[in-house]
């Protein structure tokens, strides 16, 4: 098996993960978060959303993060934006990259959005063409590519149509979201294979949750079709709205200790991640779900122990 | 990719997985959970371990334990033993199958039971002998396939080496244990098809640890190596003595649940495994480490709550 030489680290768990931790979040640690993300060398960070402060008011401080933080050689901070309202607040914050999503399933759309798939492509419209006029680059979600907790099985096709639609609204990347973790390896490989008959592989990126414990597997079958993108949250932060209790994004730590171990690089300084990911999760007073982050910080406190 | 149409899970909760808690387990609980896993289709189960009792305490009561157990249809119960105190004190229990462990690193073997490799080798000749002498099947395990905690790197040499003088000795499986977890998928198929080299894939089975969270993604790395038997543990039982802290056994709920998703048989009711693993996990006071199982009833509650 020939890895690629190179993969790709965007850490979700700022906005992502933390849109869906019920613990507050002051701005000041927000900021802490994502700027030890960056110096720990992570190529790209979301940093946070431009959205309803009433439906995620884990988000209403986004534009105070963005004016607070440094910016880090390296590393691009994006922001989550639904509509123009929420460009208009980005922009005006300082925003230099956006983040679109929509979903592959319709009961999803429906109820996360409130309009049907065909109707949020078009609301894009207005965001897609203000970021090409400002020169901002954009990214896409789709949602839902392994199943939806209203609708069930999600097509591939319909994950391939709503890819190839964010790819001509002129995102430069699409990333398949897994959001509700129910994914296994041959089904990852069977989207990837349609989604990839439209886009290129290496300008698919791949979203999986650990809800089902499958984050970990399911990256290394999608390394195997090609894929070199990957969204993950450090310590694994968010969980599942869907599965109350359950796990949620799976953790950047676990992921980067499996693209070491094939030999594969990622710029990414792992035990600096695994202290970060402790420290937030002590913040937030919730175990700490990166195994591989846990397992680095108790081997080297053994180490320390004993000298070694 | 072509899939095996079936795949065999050796259930080690009981006996690797409690072994590693250290919560106080009562005889009844035991039988209670051995039989639980067996009713669930488990088709082997790991019940006990006839080894000294004052270094493996939670173990003192396997002959309790075997004499207690009902006998499932289509479930074998194997114990551990390390010599022929042992074999004797499990056939006076009424022990019809056995599991012998070495290690592939010297270093783990001098601190694991105070011998070289090869001197364990011979200690175990007799105990091979009397099994042989009364058709008692005999499994063999060698721990510390990807890495020692004493030695660090350990050569896929050794590994072979070691597996092929079990099987000599007349073992008719040898579990390949990464016991501390740290292996990822390259390294776990390198290992693999060394081993494969001596012995036949349908004679070799994988026993992972989760520790660095690549438990599932190995199992996946070894499935395309044409491996069918896994070892896994209900809820994650388990822990890593070199990582306190850390995760323990990859999850049989977590294992399964991949397994069905790729389409492959393995005569286990998932939901009762899931149902088990919570069980324990309550009655020993520790979180549930098998992800698919914590999600599998989440989103049953949240079924049963609105009416699905």
């Amino acid at each position: 098996m020939d890895w690629p030489r190179n993969v790709k680290i965007v850490e979700v768990g700022a906005r992502d993960g933390l849109q869906n931790e019920s613990a507050e979040v002051s701005t000041a640690i927000k900021i802490e978060l994502i700027e030890r993300l960056a110096a720990a060398g992570l190529p790209a960070v979301e940093a946070g959303a431009f959205v309803s402060p009433r439906k995620v008011p884990q988000m209403a401080d986004s534009r105070e993060v963005f004016q607070g933080l440094k910016r880090w050689p390296g590393t691009a901070y994006a922001a989550l934006v639904p509509n123009m309202k929420g460009f208009e607040a980005a922009i005006e914050a300082g925003v230099t990259e956006i983040a679109v999503f929509v979903s592959a399933s319709d009961g999803f759309s429906r109820h996360n959005i409130g309009c049907s798939r065909a109707e949020s492509l078009e609301r894009l419209r207005d965001v897609a063409e203000a970021a090409a006029d400002r020169n901002i680059r954009m990214r896409g979600y789709v949602s839902c590519i392994a199943g939806c907790p209203y609708d069930g099985a999600v097509a591939p096709d319909d994950v391939a149509a709503m890819a190839e639609a964010l790819v001509a609204l002129g995102c430069y990347e699409i990333s398949l979201g897994d959001t509700i973790g129910v994914g296994t390896a041959g089904q990852i490989r069977d989207v990837i294979e349609r989604v990839a008959t439209g886009i290129p592989r290496d300008q698919i990126a791949m979203h999986f949750h650990d809800t089902y414990g499958q984050g970990v597997a399911n990256v290394l079958a999608s390394l195997q079709e090609g894929i070199v993108v990957f969204d993950s949250s450090v310590a694994g932060l968010g969980g599942c709205p869907f599965a109350p209790g359950a796990s949620g994004n799976v953790a950047t730590e676990d992921v980067v200790y499996l693209l070491q171990g094939l030999g594969i690089e990622t710029g990414i300084d792992l035990m600096a991640v695994a202290k970060t990911g402790e420290w937030i999760s002590r913040h937030l007073g919730r175990p700490n779900a990166a195994r591989a982050g846990k397992a680095l910080l108790a081997a080297k406190q053994e180490g320390d122990l004993h000298g070694g």
